[in-house]
């Protein structure tokens, strides 16, 4: 039987702000990537997430950010090597101690936002963060895109790397992403995005903007949690899956 | 041959900011209270202060505090009960992955400012910190003050607990702290602090503001860093300690 | 005819969080009490604010609080009375400025949140807050409690005082309110909320939680913005002033 | 006679951290770029630089910067130019009213770092920046690099800009600076800072790194002010400038 992993950002209210429905996503995905505090998540919010990921058995990654409350973690910050390291190392294992307070670990880690499109291409910054999840006692997954910086920051260090797709972006013939803000980047539910999800599990390939169908290889679907449809988005592709024959398990 | 711990806090530059000469109260110390980035101690700071105790062979303790950059952790915020618990652990957990990626450990948690102040009578604060640090999977040690609503929560959850006393304060009859602000509440290096920390780690005595000596039971001394005369009062107790036949070694 | 004001918190949204609904919340007020970023309110939404106040001919106030955005400015801070005097001098200028940019101006200074509460019996904070009002170029005036230390600070430096009574919130016999918490002591839509607010513009009276009815002086009513039915009270709220014959409009 | 001004950062510490020697500073410069909060500068120590930049007759500017304490503005955050607009309206409005309330005034405003550096070619952050200060009521002056994409944004706003050179700086042949990093860029007390700053102030030249000597036009020289001879070096320039007959004023 294929599996496949589906993996959401959760835990990203703040103080008196909240996003998202963690609650109805928890029902619907096999990997949680909390805040650590620098883009979201306060440390309540991160025991109150652990909390209910272990109750409903979702595996927890580290959503790790620029330190940028204000801009959500989605601005590009220079941040030099060596303190982008830190700061890595300082909000993963942050996530580690309070999971591990409440039975459970940090598997993995996700970098978030800018940060995670920054290491696409930025070797320096790749080679930080892979480094940070190295220099963390326990053997951590990164989880990104394929055929990046940090993935091969991650093979130089022996770090396990895990290649992940959206179900609701668009890809170019090549198998990267239409950049957000061209016409037709972002899926809705009505654009077929449970059936997108079942043949990029099922069958490894995604169809692209232009209608050709391109190998894709990922073990975890990327589902968004902060749209306004995004549980019942959730809800449809789990059931497509289910009934495609997949079973959803998390990598880690 | 008897021994006495002696705790400094460090690692509490900020950024571009710098504060105390941590590299001199090093060589001095036998236990570093190591700032956790809510009062002080930026993410790069902790790495390079648990770098620089792991190469000096000194214990590492974690310096929790209020959410506070703004004041340093010296006022204090009436957090709530649960809010507290998750700053607290939030904040060892992330201490607790730096140092382990550099080969050492945190022993022990060590409150800031108008934390540890208001832990020695609010019983619903002092809870919450202990009830963090006995979720924290390792076991460690709180580092207080005797008698205080801290040592009475640690005590129910079996928490060890270590008492400390202060180098540079002046006491009153009953064994507590002359008030901040009161004359003669901060003692100087002119006043006797070395013979008064061979006396307490000797003899278990105090000689009190009124001239009384009066029993002080503590397992460590806490040197202040951030004072001007810190490092030469550091090197007096030292040396006065050493030329006493106590030695210097960390409780934990 | 009668006149009253009616005071709503708006502009506390935070970077990629929202708060409220501000747009629907002005076209019923009178008077915008606009946070300044010490515990919501970025400035490019004090921006936002200040243009959509300015369009619906809304008085905008500057909602000043303790810096604690993790708690949304609901936690108590022991800051030094020099200290709030300028992180209130601060909040009110930076909105004046942002005002002003865009046509408008500062009013009035309405505490936020736990420093609200507690300048209403804390005379050191209290003349802090009216020290930092009395400084300001412009002459602003005070929104607040009746009979409160910070109304005594303000009579005393000649900064105009404006007292306001709450819609949603049952009073004792003394005209204090019921504490939170306490069964009763905020009231929905079902409360008769609008017939109160007529009562108190237009008699200037309370019916107490024991049923009396008692004098209440108010020259402002506040109307809650982030409660789930906060436009709906707001709407009820305006029709049934408008049905008594009262105006309303900005007492500044 | 002759006049220059000479600016300095100031104002830059931070709760419990200080930076710089602001009260020597202040005896030998004309103009402060006062920190605003945001990469250093609480409102606190704000209030008190204001205070005593009027005592000594020093115009105050608006030292405005990202936000990013953990970083003190030297990073390149990529700000959308609508929330930078907002960020420098903001932080210009708080010093305005910190200063107004003293009785002096905010006459400039200087970007600072990463912020400083990007806009010399960013043509949307620098658009960004002149809008923020156009739309402030007073009438600002912008002090910046010469030729910059910030002198041509304030040139299309009718926003004055006045050029700064800086003493401590080596100057290629085309009149740019030599990048930090490369040897010979930062000059210390021992390369003759004072006598170029006499030839600045002077006769509009620059020695270049190269020994030719070009034009230079500055109305104001920078003084650094958190280095070790910081204020050495202040002195000498401000006695070099005297001898030779120049005037030291503000440009404001």
């Amino acid at each position: 039987m294929r599996t496949i992993d589906l993996n959401c950002d959760l835990g990203e209210s703040f103080g008196a702000w909240s996003m998202g429905d963690d609650t109805a996503m928890l029902e619907n995905v096999s990997s949680a990537n909390v805040a650590c505090g620098f883009h979201g998540g306060d440390p309540a919010t991160m025991l109150a997430t652990c909390r209910a990921a272990r109750d409903r058995g979702v595996v927890i990654g580290a959503h790790v950010s620029y330190r940028d409350l204000a801009g959500f973690g989605r601005r590009f910050i220079d941040v030099a090597p060596a303190d982008l390291h830190a700061d890595v190392l300082y909000q993963l294992s942050a996530l580690a101690g309070v999971a591990a307070s409440v039975g459970s670990e940090v598997r993995y880690v996700k970098p978030h936002g800018a940060l995670y499109n920054r290491i696409v291409t930025d070797e320096q910054q790749a080679a930080a963060v892979a480094d940070a999840v190295a220099s963390f006692p326990a053997r951590l997954s990164v989880l990104g895109l394929a055929d990046s910086a940090i993935e091969r920051a991650c093979a130089r260090r022996d770090v396990p790397f895990v290649r992940e797709a959206f179900i609701d972006r668009a890809y170019l013939a090549d198998g990267t992403l239409v950049p957000r803000g061209m016409p037709g980047a972002v899926l809705g539910a009505a654009d077929g995005v449970a059936e997108r999800a079942v043949l990029m599990a099922a069958e490894g390939v995604v169809r692209t903007i232009d209608g050709e169908t391109v190998p894709l290889s990922a073990a975890s679907l990327c589902v968004h949690g902060d749209s306004p449809d995004a549980v019942a988005m959730a809800v449809a592709v789990r059931a497509a899956l289910t009934a495609a024959g997949i079973e959803i398990e998390a990598f880690a």
